[in-house]
């Protein structure tokens, strides 16, 4: 990742125009950004500068500076709007596209959205938004959707075109009827080859892919991601048109569900990010780590029961490790491709058993591979083949274990329709763990007398 | 993810007329589908019924069972070509855009692509593409891009954009000089609103954003979706146009990236899926759990050295997995965060101090937190205060070297240009382990009187 000259520079002079305090120059620079730019610029600033520099845009340029905000990360997006009256927030949002709005306001402590959303009343759009549930199709749309009526020809249609203004990339133009049923499509590119008097009925397209108001918004992304579309219309219960989801936005959606499940697989909040504060963080990662120490207690008190034998044998509790350490891996590699293919619309459930039966035998597979390696190296330390024998066996049925759980608790999850990447590496690790020692240590008490 | 139940009809009545032989019934059954909904059928049959249903269509729509080809996981998509003739290879890859076919062909076994590329030699352009590097923006391009003279005028544009064909998704047209030198562009909409003798010079926008040849394709990506692009313009060393990038294009490499990233994490090839073969997958995963059992070797050996300290303290070998477990559990939250911020640029050179502080910070805190409650339960099992406080320092001490690790070596790898993913948990969580290990037990063997 090559540093973006050109931002680092622009990045710089920000600093040095704030500190000297050069307000008129400050400013000229900022306008001159790209929304997108700004956003990084102003996630690389410290906090204070981060306010003053935001501050400095809004009092001159309170568009620009709303639309650098919504690109920013969000929770360092709603920090600079949080402490400001609800009056003036209230007046700030109209300026942004009603999605991107209503993702902020979302943002926003339960008390202060209320208000802004009571005082934003009478445009109604926002609100509107809100009112669908989050994740689904409804919350991310753009409600201003160009759309024009099946009696229109080709010419009026371009006329209607070339009259509007402000809307959201157009280039599908969606067809209605008389009470506003989405009934067809024209592209841009096809208005153009035909003659003007063309009826758009003769030219449009009636089977449209279309998207539902309560469709979750993966299944969303991944129908414009399959069929290479640029916008989905989106409707209601009754077929009417009530939005549109642009590609871009369906990137976000891409990139924001790759994000939550790396990061729920780690056992991480899906909403931290290296800009959450250190506070924030904290508190985020406590309630994981509470689940694995106990866990890891539960562990810990398999080993206990075993005492008697790891006294025998003390070199026990070394070897143990290995064979829990290779089960958490393994678990960990499968768990991964198993939520991955879920994500990607790989895993169906036609070849949910062929997958079971694939991690089955990889997993036998590496159990006997590194079951025996393991083996040779416990006999060349130790001095006992029966030892290296016991670690191979306890070694085999872990890693089967380890195939079996990583492979049934997602898909588990998924038919509770519960997110699979909940089923982290947190809990499947310390079942190995568990497994592993269980398997180890009972192997070595019940042979006790060969080791 | 509610199952999509069209196509779950369709691949049953593929299956039946399959079983029944009705090969006119499913060819024109297939024929209807849309190539990704072909490619979803295709993925969910066994590999022989997909063979069949994959050759019947081929016999009779080669294009459509390319297109369905080129949407299938590469590594099941290049299985179905493998064991064809080159010479039937060469006819086929031209039904593909380019960049498609280089793809495919890219999977091929090295003698057999060799072949069909030299048989393939006239269309020059599919090799053209192979000429770049692997995950450039030259490779992921599409050569075919439609360019406009800078001295032509709107209506004249127009006219042009009528007579071409099979332009992959036109809606910003390039301009270019005399030397094919990349100089503006117009967007369709715009060409709709200015009258026909408008000069192309006059509306077309100069400072636009491309990238080159050499570009990596996740900068490209970053680009198109920070900006909101429907495409990219690629240039080469001259500022000559090349090719072009669509944002489909960049929503599979978006995806690709993701997948590559979470695989990595968690010690898996990034070339794995659900429909790997069992085999395939175990080659790809052994000499991941062959460096873990490497280093896990290595963590039963510390534990080895502390074996007099264990003997004459049992409970030491139930409580260290603890230590261990945190520690690994805290280095994959951090290194998880790091490495997704690395991937979406979030986490840049002005701010790795400031992720440094925070991890370490984080670190702190919940070492405290978790060493004083793991503390309190050894206490209570244990009934020493002193055990108690030693497995507290211990989990201190390790939570401090998994932030500081989990934040380090990823970051490393980036400056060395290597993957931060490849900084995988496979060996984070060992050197926890290790560390774990060491702290707990040489603290142990310190203060072995008090114990």
């Amino acid at each position: 990742m090559p540093p973006l000259r050109r931002l680092d520079v622009v990045l710089d002079s920000v600093k040095r125009l704030q500190r000297i305090g050069a307000t008129a120059n400050l400013l000229n620079l900022l306008q001159k950004q790209h929304p997108a730019d700004l956003a990084e610029v102003l996630g690389d600033l410290r906090p204070l500068e981060r306010r003053s520099a935001f501050d400095t845009l809004l009092g001159h340029n309170s568009r620009l500076a709303m639309e650098a905000l919504s690109e920013l990360d969000r929770e360092v997006g709603a920090a600079l709007l949080v402490d400001r009256p609800a009056e003036a927030l209230a007046r700030l949002f109209p300026e942004l596209p009603s999605d991107d709005a209503a993702a902020l306001i979302d943002q926003l402590p339960e008390d202060l959205a209320a208000s802004v959303l009571e005082l934003m009343r009478e445009s109604g759009e926002v609100q509107h938004l809100l009112g669908y549930d989050d994740r689904t199709a409804g919350r991310i749309m753009n409600p201003e959707v160009f759309a024009l009526s099946e009696d229109l020809t080709a010419g009026e249609a371009i006329q209607a075109l070339q009259g509007s203004r402000d809307v959201e990339m157009v280039f599908y133009l969606y067809v209605v009827d008389e009470r506003r049923h989405l009934v067809g499509v024209v592209s841009l590119r096809r208005l153009l080859l035909v003659s003007p008097e063309t009826p758009l009925k003769r030219i449009m397209t009636t089977e449209l892919i279309r998207a539902r108001v309560d469709t979750d918004q993966e299944d969303v992304a991944r129908e414009v991601a399959d069929y290479n579309l640029l916008a989905i219309p989106v409707v209601d219960g009754e077929n009417k048109l009530a939005g549109i989801i642009t590609v871009d936005d369906v990137i976000d959606v891409i990139k924001d569900e790759a994000t939550e499940d790396i990061l729920r697989l780690a056992g991480v909040s899906a909403d931290e990010s290296v800009a959450t504060s250190p506070f924030e963080a904290w508190r985020k990662r406590l309630p994981w780590l509470a689940v694995n120490l106990a866990t890891a207690a539960l562990a810990a008190l398999v080993v206990q029961r075993f005492e008697a034998t790891i006294d025998r044998v003390v070199a026990l509790a070394a070897f143990m490790t290995i064979v829990a350490s290779m089960g958490g891996n393994a678990a960990t590699q499968t768990l991964t491709v198993i939520v991955r293919g879920i994500a990607l619309g790989e895993l169906t459930w036609g070849n949910t058993w062929r997958a079971l039966r694939k991690e089955t035998l990889v997993g036998l597979a590496n159990g006997m591979v590194f079951g025996i390696a393991g083996a040779g190296i416990a006999w060349w330390v130790v001095g006992n083949p029966y030892f290296g024998a016991i670690l191979a066996l306890a070694m085999v049925i872990n890693l089967i274990v380890a195939a079996f759980a990583a492979t049934l608790i997602p898909i588990s999850l998924r038919a509770l329709k519960v997110d699979p990447a909940l089923a982290s590496a947190v809990f499947i690790t310390t079942l190995t763990d568990v497994f592993g020692f269980f398997a180890f240590l009972g192997l070595a008490t019940f042979f006790i007398r060969y080791l």
